[in-house]
């Protein structure tokens, strides 16, 4: 295909390429393979709502076509939860339904966006973010963030142009697990506000945050709606990921475009994956908080078992919902280092080349550890592994 | 939103349109609603298969994503069905699947096409694929066809410009219910291959076709792939519209692309759906055949009562898969008559203004009547009710 097409202005998708990594290898007995390359739960949603599942297979409504923009008890039912976490009134008519929070982002950046536009993204940033903007024709402009991989708005403020439409964070961070303060929320939104710009937030890992109550107060805002898109994912909280239901709250006249786009590309999410969201919504707090309990147990078994790693160089640089992001001490680079860890330590995590623009050398220094499927006995093998490496360190930063 | 955007390049969509025609409208006991709008099945799918995917529900894998490209059970089943009913060896390497059959229309547009680009589309066309070529920058070149529908090859020539990458065509049709001939797929395909552009050919409906053995043989053509893209849908046949599944046969290389726009916009279709679509193609072809049959002996209902429609002017101008396509008589126009025939008829059916490049005036001389869902009493019914109808005629053609 010597033409270029949408597809072909962006690059594979990691998550297959990592895959790719492991055919072929054989792991010893005693060293088996430790996935940490994925965000995503491996284990069934909670016996209570399969059983909810099966049921809602004898209704014929199950089987049909929805309303493009979600099921209304969903909707009203996500305007519920979302009014009680963030303490601010939310209408079921400023939200939609989707297949997953990928079709959330992709939904907006469609009805936000066109040909030429530019949209806001801090670095580290999720590879299907950068994708979408991509195969949209949208210049995705990196927002360098510092150690503590939080963005600055003034720093954003000096990137924005008359072509740019929105600033797009995620919070809790994918891939750098770091939850932004209230504050930092704040200012991008007053940012965005002044500038007329959208601030698009995505929520995929809210159910994980360590912080109690609300992450942000920017849903109590004067005209919130006009600046503020805040995406959500169903997926990790009730483990439905294979039933592909995500989330988009707005403004109405932003969900009429968005409506376009949903009607051609999926017509509707899957019509049982909302009846389950609905059911978790309305059901499962207390086995929500139980699963966000086991994920901050998990994080906390990254910070016990750090210290030999630093010992040995490494820094961890970001952690909390599913991630730990980590620089590595050796000379070689992370893309050629992560192939060769699941061969010599059976470990899978990802490079962060995956997560930052081509040629930034924070790539080849750091590596995405996606936690959350392996528990603390795994997380402190994880950690004992790769502190043996003994493979050639770099040379230490020459002193300024 | 004063800045224009990739949805607010097309317009609203057509099916939540016409559904607000009915709010407020309270339909008389002797005469309630007949909704010949929507292509979609109503009743629930068959008890053998519903039984399946409830047992799926205790299968921790049908909870969790598959491959991007959908699960290998599924595409090696839909490789032997392709195979048989075409008589051409399909590899699995040779499917994806996708999250219903608009969005393997949407996934097949990004992988061909960039900003700027043409894609001829025959009118009438199926406004989902006008919405997504609207909102991907690509010129919709709308292809004119004659009182049979069909579109001819020579006049599709005429059309091609450097900028077009693809004709799209849809059979049986939608909205036209016509069945394309085999030749006009060959002559069509010889074209795309002599000037090196796709043939994507939408076969939603291709369960229903009239006709027995393969409606073409373009599969067994010398490099058939290099040119050739075919799209199915599992949510007629199966009864499966809520669970959003659908397919492409593709080149690899092509299949590689789209592998980056279901990674971004979908990361997989549902997974309980890619099962109950293995199985239905694995356990139900007798179900199958009666779901064909039954929709056949609709269509002859059609044929059969509308002698008493033609004796008040109108005329069936296609008649195939889930759709008839009529002209009516009247002075007014399609797209007001529809909100009118809601109220006064308690009949809702599409104005092909909706199927028509604007402006186009068979837009409102005809309309699309989606009969799938009403049975041949309720058919009669419509029929008769249309033959009553007694607001101004239009005046008769002058003779040329």
């Amino acid at each position: 295909m010597p033409h270029s097409s949408r597809t072909q202005a962006t690059f594979p998708p990691p998550i297959p390429e990592a895959k790719r990594w492991l055919e072929g290898v054989t792991f010893p007995a005693d060293r088996p393979l430790l996935n940490l390359s994925q965000a995503a739960p491996m284990d069934p949603p909670p016996p209570a709502l399969r059983t909810f599942m099966a049921e809602a297979l004898g209704q014929t409504d199950t089987h049909l076509y929805g309303p493009v923009l979600g099921q209304s008890g969903l909707r009203a039912a996500l305007a519920r939860d979302w009014s009680q976490h963030y303490g601010a009134p939310i209408a079921p008519e400023n939200i939609a339904i989707t297949a997953g929070c990928n079709q959330a982002f992709a939904a907006t950046i469609a009805a936000l966006t066109t040909q030429g536009d530019e949209v806001i993204l801090p670095v580290p940033w999720y590879f299907n973010h950068k994708m979408w903007l991509d195969m949209s024709g949208v210049q995705a402009v990196p927002l360098a963030t510092g150690a503590d991989l939080i963005p600055d708005a003034d720093a954003a403020r000096a990137l924005i142009t008359p072509r740019t439409r929105a600033i797009a964070i995620t919070t809790p961070n994918n891939p750098g697990g770091v939850e932004y303060p209230a504050e930092t929320l704040s200012a991008l939104f007053d940012l965005c506000q002044e500038t007329g710009i959208k601030l698009i937030v995505d929520e995929t890992y809210r159910d994980f945050d360590s912080r109690l109550g609300p992450p942000h107060d920017l849903l109590s805002r004067l005209d919130a709606h006009n600046t503020l898109v805040q995406l959500y994912s169903f997926s990790k909280a009730y483990r439905l990921t294979g039933h592909r239901v995500g989330a988009i709250l707005a403004d109405q006249s932003l969900l009429r475009e968005i409506e376009k786009f949903q009607d051609t590309v999926a017509i509707c999410a899957p019509t049982l994956g909302q009846k389950a969201a609905q059911f978790g919504l309305e059901t499962l707090a207390q086995w929500r908080a139980e699963q966000r309990d086991d994920i901050l147990n998990r994080r906390q078994a990254i910070l016990d078992h750090f210290p030999p790693l630093a010992a040995k160089g490494w820094q961890l640089l970001g952690l909390g919902a599913y991630f730990a992001y980590v620089e590595h001490p050796f000379a070689e680079g992370a893309s050629s280092l992560a192939p060769k860890l699941v061969q010599e330590a059976s470990i899978l995590i990802l490079p962060a080349t995956m997560f930052v623009p081509q040629g930034d050398p924070s790539g080849e220094r750091q590596f995405r550890i996606a936690f959350a499927n392996v528990d603390r006995l795994g997380i402190k093998e994880m950690c004992t592994r790769l502190a043996r490496l003994d493979w050639p360190l770099a040379a230490p930063p020459t002193p300024a």
